[in-house]
Parts: structure tokens; C-alpha cells; sequence
């Protein structure tokens, strides 16, 4: 019955009997809302026998909220009390007075990150408010400690006023080691970080623009591989020329890319034409360098890679298969592709999503708590180009060349060398870069 | 050889001993910095030992900071982050979007507090800045975990303007659940506090003037009961009119008494004065309704009450010998109180401090934890006058008529009872004054 409305049954509990009557516990999957009630209707009906109650996974999960605050030390005692607490810390407080550098030492500064949001771009879902968006960073907060033991906080911020947000991360940064933006929609996104990162002595990062661009250089850099292809040759288009889509191609061109083409609803982005957005002007004036314009349709020709961080299903059967030969796909419009995965399959030679049900899933998850884990144990300054570079590269090296294939580009997010070898390769390039405050102090350990 | 330099010896631990040599442990309490190095300097030369190591414990528990982030449910594959974070987020996101009462079910907002500071006027330390003064707000967010359960987090502010303050507090609001604003200078902290009551719906609650303002009550209504005395009666000199003794105030006239005079520099403040500070004007229409003037020395004769929340050693053994048949005095000057306790003990009923190495510790730690479990748990949103006064009453209760005296007037901090008492009291209170968003839902469980 369940599976009749696509419900995808995981698990039956035989609960209890009594005579001819049967109590199970039935775990399933419902296809949408729509699909879920129209099981809560029908079970009762068909079945014949009595729903007695239908609980949500999902919605019980986050009953409560997702994290919690923990002592590192109980007080247990008037003496615990002193020590922790006044007459104690009056102590502590004063070391840090007199210098300012030990709030690294005696605070939660050095393994504490900000998951900072207006709630304004929040996934899928849009402008939906600092309250709802909550959900979103409590979860970015819980990623960040489960995956790298760093302490994230969630601050969702009832405000849009990019002059506001930036003089309210300000004011929070000193109980802070670095700051992740999230969510926050463009053009407020680019002036908010780019202020902050000059503004503030400690790493800002805004994850939606350059997790997903690391992440998306590491898949692709794998991807040529396989291919046998050079960055440095390839014709690379990327659909949807937002904050993401300007973040990846920065990096592909950080990276080696020379022949990069963004387009947006308006066509190929080229240096001949005015834009009224300021950061479309900017965009044309670094990339395109063969000044290419018109469709999707008419510059994909003949390229070797297309990077979608668009709209669903924009990308045609007839569009890949004017591509180079072997052509790399990355669909990561959420949670429809740019185009269906299966679909586009025959005609495709590596095929990435942002999606877990496909192989080669592009997951932020893979990038920030490393990055921040690398930040935070070097004490960085800020994350430079080439540290975020560095994450890419670790990334791709997780995946020996003997594992390397179509199917197998980039790692899984739960594979513990992905956060291992991210925080050297950032360690190692903060030092170069002479933004690490303790310079090879903490290679050794985590 | 260490108490010759005021050092209190509470352990020695022999660790190892080879042939004429030992090696011991030696746990001691220095009396101040000084003490600390002498007997550093002198240890060697004196014992004819080596000093190996000498390890500040204050110093080494704040290693780091006090505080954690934790889950409450682990990620520990594909199908947990799919619940926690994307797609299934999504959903949770939405029926906040669509209700924002939902927050308080779905997020961490419920069992939630900022701690947030200026870092202005820190313990007895001042303007310390935000960095430095993270300890102490590090310590107050562990206390409210360890007392009550309630996850709160620092929020150090490195801005100093009244009006910057306020739009950040309410800027940060969706996130918690209460704000207990702390060491903040005043009179800043008055408009802070006003204007945040005042434009959010959730408790705003400054601990150095209210906090103080409870526990002083709670103990006074005790020491009254020890004299024999009604507080209607009774003549109180409140000495120090800044925010914590105007809160302290506040609170003995809205529990019932009468005759209060608050005495600053300037002398008593009365209505015939004026005054260029706009709090004492607002004081002096509230208190000394007999308009008496003149110094500390002459307005405390006849007083039964006296309040300290000064400075030290102000309160002269002569001014005690003035006040009426036995006196209660609260010297709450820290660490040194306003008169020598040992000095007042044969001309005092009932004496009180702010200090755990006397009877009747006068400590905040009585209140916060508990007034927050309750306005949490019962969704408040707001801490009234009458929220206040059951919470003092509460923690008046825990000691039993049988077990009061001269220097048994208030609990231990860490007598289970009082979180216990308060959160009932401060329930039954919020849903009496209309408060409460879930009146009567949570009284039975904790």
C-alpha cells in the first residue's frame, strides 16, 4: 500500500500482538508531503486496520534544536566556582587585558567559528528569515563539530542591511576564531565578506560561494584527469553567473583555466557588452578571453566542460552532445539538475551532481570544516587564495590514481583523510602565505 | 617555607622518590601575585630542592576556553546528514517560514541565552574590552549549564555605543530564547535594558542589577525573620547608587518596604537636590520619603538595614554602633567589604557578604540559573517585577524556619532546591501576569 503512493518502506517492527490483533512500526521514505498524507489517508482504508500515529523523522530530529553548550570542566564545588568563576577568572581576564594575543590561550576563541546568516538565500528556499533559517545553521554548526571537532555557533541575523551585518560581525568578532557567512544572498554577499576579510584579523569565508568552488575545482581537477585532459586546454562554461558561479570560476582560473566562459540569462558574459550588476562587469573583463556571445546553446560548442549553478533541466540532450568529445558535466542545481543525470548519461564521460543519489556528489561538507580545522589550528589570519586552492588539491588526493574513475571523482564526505589532509595542505600554505600566527607549530597535531 | 609567604598548603603528593632524592607534588593557594613569585624566588634557595615546574591551576583550567558545542544526534553517514542538513532540512525550515512560533519546537531557541557583555565593567576589574572579559562571560554561560540545564552562549561585543548595542542584541534575538545582559557600565546598561525590554519579545534580564537585587532580597527577607522585624517597618540605608544599588532598591520597596535611603558621594539622595545624573533624579522621587540629607554617618542612625554595594572599608564601626537594636548589614563591596566583618561581628545581628569564606554568601549564581529555567520553560516573554519577587521568595524558602539563624539567611548555591523553587515560582508567576506563551503546560517536568 505504502509503496503504491511512493513510500520506500525501510524497516517493519513487530511491536506487539495480542490474539488476532498486531501492532508494527513501519519506517518509510514518502516521496513528498503530498505523497505522505496521501499514505495517512489511505493506510487506515486499505489496510483496514488503525494508523495510531504518524511521526516525522525528520521534524522529531530537530525537536529541540540540534546542538547544545558543554563545560570542558564541571563545577561541582565552591572551590570548582572560584577557580572558573570570581574570584578566579579575575585573573584570566587580566592576562588577556594585558595582552590581547591570549584569548588564543584562555578563551574559546582559538577552536570557535561563527555560522553567520541574514536567512536571505537559505538553500533552496530563498528570502525565508533569520528564525527559519536556523535549522540551516544549526546544522552547519553540527557538521563543522562532528566532522572536524570544530565549536561552530549559529547567529542568524534579523537584519539585511549589508552596512548593519558587517558592523554586527564586527562588534561579535572577539569571542570568534573565524567567521563563516551563509546564506546570504547576492550582490550583499560579495561586499559583506569582502570588507570583513580586510576589516577583521581573523579567516572569513563565505561557503556558498567558495566551499562550493573548492570543492567543485577538486571534482573537476579529478575529472580531467580521468579525461585526460589539461585545465590549462580545456573550454569550461559555467551556467549561472551568481555568487557560486563567479566563486568556481575564480578558482578555475586560480587554478590554470585560461578558456572560461560564464553565462547568465543574458547569454555568454563578454567584455562588449554593459552590465548594470557590477559584478557581471568585473566577470566579463577576467574571463572570455576569446570574447565569445550568444546562448548557452551556441558557446557550449565545443566545449570540454560545463559547470551548471543554475536552474533546473536548462541544459539540453542537444547542447551536451555539440560538446568536445569526452565532456565533463557538473549539474549541481538543487535538487533538479541542469540536466537529468540519466538522461544525459550515454553522452557524457564524467557525470557530477550536488546530489547523493548519483555518483561523484559535490557536498559543501567536504571543504569547510577541513578549511576552518586548518585555519584555526594555525591560527590564520584570513584564508588566502592559495589556502583555498591547497583545500582543493587535498580534496582530489584522497582519491588514489588506481580508484580514479568516471564514477569515482571525488571522496566520500564520512572518509576522515578528507579533513586530515585538507588542514595540512592549509596549514602548510597559510605558512607560505604568512598568515599563520603559530607557523609550524601545529603541523603534528589535531 | 610557602606559609611564611602567605602560601595555604592543601596537598602534598609524594610522586616519586630514587635513592636520597624526592619528588613531591605540593598543592598550594597563593595570597596574591606577589606571594606567588616569592615563594617561586625563595622555594629553591630555602629548601635546598629544585622547583620543577610551578603550574597555575586557574590558568590551566582556562586553557582553551570553558565551553563546548555538542550534538545532540551524531552524523555518522549519508542518511543522518540527509536528515540533519539538505534535502531534509529543508522541511523543518519551512514550517518555521510558515509559523515562527515553530522556532521555539524546531530550533535551539527554546532552551537558549546570550550572555552578552560590552566587557565595561567587569567584576571589579572595569573597562577590560570584550576580549578579556570572555572569561568571565565564558564562566556565566557554564554556570547556567551546570545549575540549570540552560545552553547559553558569550556574545562579547567590541563596540561601546548604547545605540549600537541595542540594534546588535535585537539583531541576534531569533536565535535565543533570553538575553541576560552582564557588565555593562552604567548608565548605559539602563537604556540598553529598557530598550530591549521594550523591543523584543523574549526576557531580558541584566544579572549585575537584577541578579544582585533577588539574591539581596532573599536574604534580607530571611535576616528580617532572624530579627523579628517587618520589612514595612524597617529604616534601610542603602549605600552606593549606581545600577546594581538602584535594582536592589526597586526590589525592597516593590516587596514591601517603605523607609529606604540610598546614599552616594554626594551624601542621601533627596528630593530637594538636584542632580545631573538622571537615575539619582528618578531615585530620589522613589526612596527617602522622610527627605533626610546629610552623610553616610548621620542618615544610618537609627537604621536597621544597612546595604552596601560600594567600596571597601567605607562603613566606620561607629556608624554600626548608631543603627538600631540588631542591625543587618549587607557589606557587599568585593573582595574587601565595606566594614572588616570580623570588626562589626559583636555589634551585628545578622552580617552578609559577597564572600564564600563567610556565612551568608550573597552570590548571583542563587538566581540566574533558576529565573531563566523558568522564563525558558515557560516560553515568558518577558521578566516582571512579580517574576522577580517569587524568585526571591523562592530562594528566602529554601531555608526552613527550623534551620534559620544569624548565619544561615541564604542557601547554598548548590543546594538542588533553589533552581528547583525559583523555576516554579518564576512559572506560577509568568502565567499569572499574562507572560507565559505555555502557561501551565510545564510546571510538572524540569
Amino acid at each position: 500500500m505504502i509503496e503504491c503512493y511512493g513510500g520506500d518502506i525501510s524497516e517493519v517492527r513487530h511491536v506487539a500482538a495480542t490474539g488476532s490483533e498486531l501492532a508494527q512500526d513501519i519506517v518509510f521514505k514518502a516521496s513528498d508531503a503530498t505523497g505522505r498524507k496521501l499514505i495517512e489517508i489511505n493506510a487506515q482504508q486499505l489496510t483496514g486496520g488503525i494508523v495510531m500515529t504518524m511521526i516525522d523523522e525528520v521534524m522529531q530530529l530537530h525537536l529541540g534544536g540540534k546542538l547544545t553548550t558543554g563545560l570542558k570542566n564541571e563545577i561541582l564545588s565552591m572551590e570548582d566556582l572560584s577557580k572558573v568563576y570570581t574570584p578566579g577568572v579575575a585573573r584570566v581576564c587580566q592576562a588577556i587585558a594585558a595582552n590581547e594575543d591570549a584569548a588564543y590561550e584562555y578563551t574559546i576563541k582559538k577552536n570557535t567559528v561563527a555560522v553567520v546568516s541574514d536567512g536571505t538565500a537559505v538553500l533552496g528556499l530563498g528570502d525565508i528569515g533569520p528564525k527559519a533559517a536556523m535549522p540551516v545553521m544549526e546544522g552547519k554548526a553540527a557538521l563543522f563539530k562532528q566532522f572536524a571537532g570544530v565549536d561552530a555557533f549559529p547567529i542568524c541575523l534579523d537584519t539585511k542591511d549589508t552596512e548593519e551585518i558587517i558592523a554586527i560581525v564586527k562588534a561579535l568578532a572577539p569571542a570568534f576564531g573565524g567567521i563563516n557567512l551563509e546564506d546570504i544572498a547576492s550582490p550583499r554577499c560579495f561586499e559583506i565578506e569582502a570588507r570583513l576579510k580586510q576589516e577583521l584579523d581573523i579567516p572569513v569565508f563565505h561557503d556558498d560561494q567558495h566551499g562550493t568552488a573548492i570543492v567543485v575545482l577538486a571534482g573537476i581537477l579529478n575529472a580531467l584527469k580521468v579525461c585526460g585532459k589539461d585545465i590549462k586546454d580545456v573550454k569550461i562554461v559555467v551556467n549561472g553567473v551568481g555568487a557560486a558561479g563567479i566563486a568556481v570560476s575564480k578558482m578555475l582560473l586560480h587554478a590554470g583555466a585560461v578558456n572560461l566562459i560564464g553565462v547568465d540569462r543574458r547569454g555568454a558574459i563578454n567584455r562588449l557588452e554593459v552590465y548594470d550588476k557590477s559584478h557581471w562587469t568585473e566577470f566579463s573583463l577576467i574571463s572570455n578571453p576569446f570574447t565569445e556571445a550568444g546562448s548557452l546553446s551556441e558557446v557550449i560548442k565545443g566545449a570540454d566542460v560545463f559547470i551548471g549553478l543554475s536552474a533546473p533541466n536548462i541544459l539540453q540532450l542537444s547542447d551536451v552532445k555539440s560538446m568536445a568529445k569526452d565532456p565533463i558535466i557538473f549539474a549541481m542545481a538543487n535538487p533538479t539538475p541542469e540536466i537529468d543525470p540519466e538522461l544525459a548519461a550515454p553522452f557524457v564521460r564524467v557525470m557530477a551532481t550536488g546530489r547523493s543519489d548519483f555518483p561523484n556528489q559535490i557536498n559543501n561538507v567536504l571543504c569547510f570544516p577541513g578549511i576552518f580545522r586548518g585555519a584555526l589550528d594555525c591560527g590564520a589570519t584570513d584564508i588566502t587564495e592559495d589556502m583555498k586552492l591547497a583545500a582543493a588539491r587535498a580534496i582530489s588526493s584522497v582519491i588514489e590514481e588506481s580508484e580514479l574513475s568516471e564514477t569515482n571523482i571525488i571522496p566520500n564526505a564520512f572518509d576522515p583523510r578528507v579533513v586530515e589532509r585538507i588542514r595540512e595542505a592549509v596549514i602548510r600554505a597559510a605558512v607560505d602565505n604568512g598568515v599563520a600566527r603559530y607557523p609550524g607549530l601545529l603541523l603534528g597535531s589535531k
